[in-house]
């Protein structure tokens, strides 16, 4: 089966979408989308960019994506796209947003890579296991206690919606990908993700996944992936972490 | 007085210790300063580099740095030197660090030019006047009403120092620095800033001033820089922001 996707490809497609859109930083017109986020032409180019390259390539998958929207989701494979992930940050002119694309096989996280054009660096893990930056492998937390200087990333609506008592810091970066990609480096204990989508999830998750990290909803219940092939929201917000930790991270958010 | 300053030399030196920064970025080791926040090698060295060019150029100046405090601050020029403002973020692999330069002239901010390496972005303000991101003209935002889209930067801490009310989305960036500039070039409508000190603060208060920003206590007094002088934190958080938001930004933030 892990011959079925070229890897190496993918990761080549992140980057030539990310390139794309950083024509356009610092140099674009905003839009707004019905639920009032925000969209730009960046966001569509990508999308229709990686659309392309997947329909050339894997004619038989199916795909989702951000602005396009949902088709052929009974396909064994589905690609997931969120061309531009943060494009509240992108145009903000702030540098952590990313072009996250993720495939799913028969419901199941298979493989995902995330780029981030103004790092330029890409996070990926595939079916052959392990999970990168770059060329370097990487890992969640090891940490068993938490240090004042240890962070969690939140939603950038959690000052409103949540009473948080973490001990260490929070950082809202912005981008749920970019959370993910954190949190399975081991540079944040984990993140408080809110009711995404799966086109934002679907790479994060499996190179969370890869990293040996774990997640659970905010009430408790586990996550359920396969529900959202629909284009639906998550059923409630979840925490992403190291394992060892994840209890005690849901144990600091509470609904305000 | 406008001719007493190299405000192109400044410039110059901030991209050079941004870019000395940048060579330790992923590849640097941790330590930790008697108040349990973080140092590495980057930060002292781009401050020695600093302090040197600064010796070199302006020996009658006073320097404060955070690696190695306050000098001569009885001087009527004062340079205030935050050699890498996010450390934390640095350490994590966070783009958002910068190189903050700041010179008072008789305690009042004079000029400032903050770099952020991995956007090479370069925001500064002189005393003939404007604020600029490179070489374009920046000023705050013009907003007069709040919008779901519109965010604030926040402290690391304030999920368990405030409660924060404010309608739209809250990011916290990990650098006070860079909380100016976001707010100087008008991308967040403001921010809340901690007990920061001089060199936090120095270059940023330059260019917020030139950008038409306005500042105040969190408990409404003004604030005082000249104070500052002696390495001291703020008496209390600061909000700074467009002016004509100012009071509406303080009045969603109240201590837990």
């Amino acid at each position: 089966m892990s011959s079925e996707v070229d890897l190496a490809g993918v990761r080549a497609w992140v980057r030539e979408g990310g390139a794309h859109a950083r024509r356009y930083f610092n140099n674009v017109r905003v839009e707004r989308k019905a639920d009032r986020s925000w969209v730009t032409q960046a966001d569509q180019e990508v999308e229709q960019l990686l659309r392309e390259r997947i329909a050339a390539r894997y004619p038989h998958h199916g795909v989702m994506g951000e602005e396009q929207g949902v088709g052929a989701i009974d396909r064994e494979f589905v690609w997931c796209i969120d061309p531009i992930d943060g494009t509240g940050a992108f145009v903000s002119g702030l540098p952590l947003w990313c072009v996250s694309l993720g495939l799913l096989h028969r419901g199941v996280p298979y493989l995902g890579a995330i780029y981030l054009p103004i790092l330029d660096d890409c996070y990926w893990a595939g079916p052959s296991g392990g999970a990168f930056r770059n060329d370097e492998p990487i890992a969640v937390s090891g940490a068993t206690t938490i240090d004042s200087n240890d962070w969690i990333g939140i939603t950038s609506y959690a000052h409103r919606q949540f009473q948080i008592d973490f001990p260490g810091k929070t950082r809202g970066l912005g981008s749920v990908a970019a959370d993910c990609c954190y949190v399975a480096r081991g540079s944040a204990l984990g993140a408080l993700i809110g009711r995404a989508r799966l086109w934002d999830l679907a790479a994060g998750l499996a190179i969370l996944r890869a990293a040996g990290a774990a997640m659970v909803g905010l009430s408790g219940a586990p996550v359920a992936v396969a529900p959202l092939l629909d284009g639906s929201k998550l059923p409630e917000p979840i925490i992403i972490g190291a394992p060892q930790l994840l209890e005690r991270l849901r144990g600091y958010i509470t609904r305000r």
